[in-house]
């Protein structure tokens, strides 16, 4: 399979569309499409997870209602079997979240995405998430 | 080709040895080895490069001399072609970058890789670079 050309625009409208969901409580149930059954890795915080089920087990347990989030930069690149590698660099302020109150400044974070094409759409195959709190930078 | 089980140690094992050509300015023109002439891409500070020879230029033209460079997480994924996905999160001080001084804190950065397995060996297929500046942030 060839490069999609149009990996810039397939990056940033999946992190558009993979936020919207994910910030809204409501909705954040329905990621559990984005990957797949076994052969989508998660990393969150170092915890490596494996498959759609472990993954959204791990998001729900995160447990916040409120997010506040700030994308700072979105860069991206197109993968030889033609799916996407994509890169954002964010800011993020949550309630619950690791004890933090709602006094705490927001903690910039690093997403790492790998969209795998499947058909003609495509799902997270991988997803590498760190926040880069104060005292660590 | 399967998942390479050893997944997290060649990671580590290559952001070792990777910032230790890069870190040093005799060893750094080494670097080009790394990358393919073709099939390398980098992503530097949302700039798009292809192909080992510019990806050199751009790392070349940086010309400081001095890094002081902490990790602070390095977190690695196997990938379906028995590749490795890594993500790293530094601290960075340099000088002549940016126009940092001597007296500029340093600033936290981020750098994805894909390595691309070729016989025995890996080259870096994808690399995308940011650094997260504090106003940024």
């Amino acid at each position: 399979m060839a490069l999609n050309p149009a990996y810039e625009a397939i990056g940033k409208g999946f992190v558009h569309q993979y936020y919207a969901i994910f910030d809204d409580p409501v909705q954040r149930p329905n990621l559990i499409n984005m990957y797949n059954t076994e052969t989508s890795f998660m990393t969150f915080e170092g915890q490596q997870i494996q498959g759609a089920v472990k993954i959204m087990e791990k998001i729900t347990s995160l447990s916040f209602q409120k997010i506040n989030r700030i994308i700072t930069a979105v860069d991206s690149q197109p993968m030889f079997d033609g799916g996407v590698l994509i890169n954002v660099l964010g800011r993020l302020q949550v309630r619950l979240l690791l004890c933090l109150t709602d006094e705490d400044p927001p903690h910039a974070y690093i997403q790492t995405f790998v969209l795998k094409p499947i058909g003609t759409s495509f799902y997270v195959q991988h997803d590498l998430f760190r926040l880069a709190l104060h005292d660590s930078i």
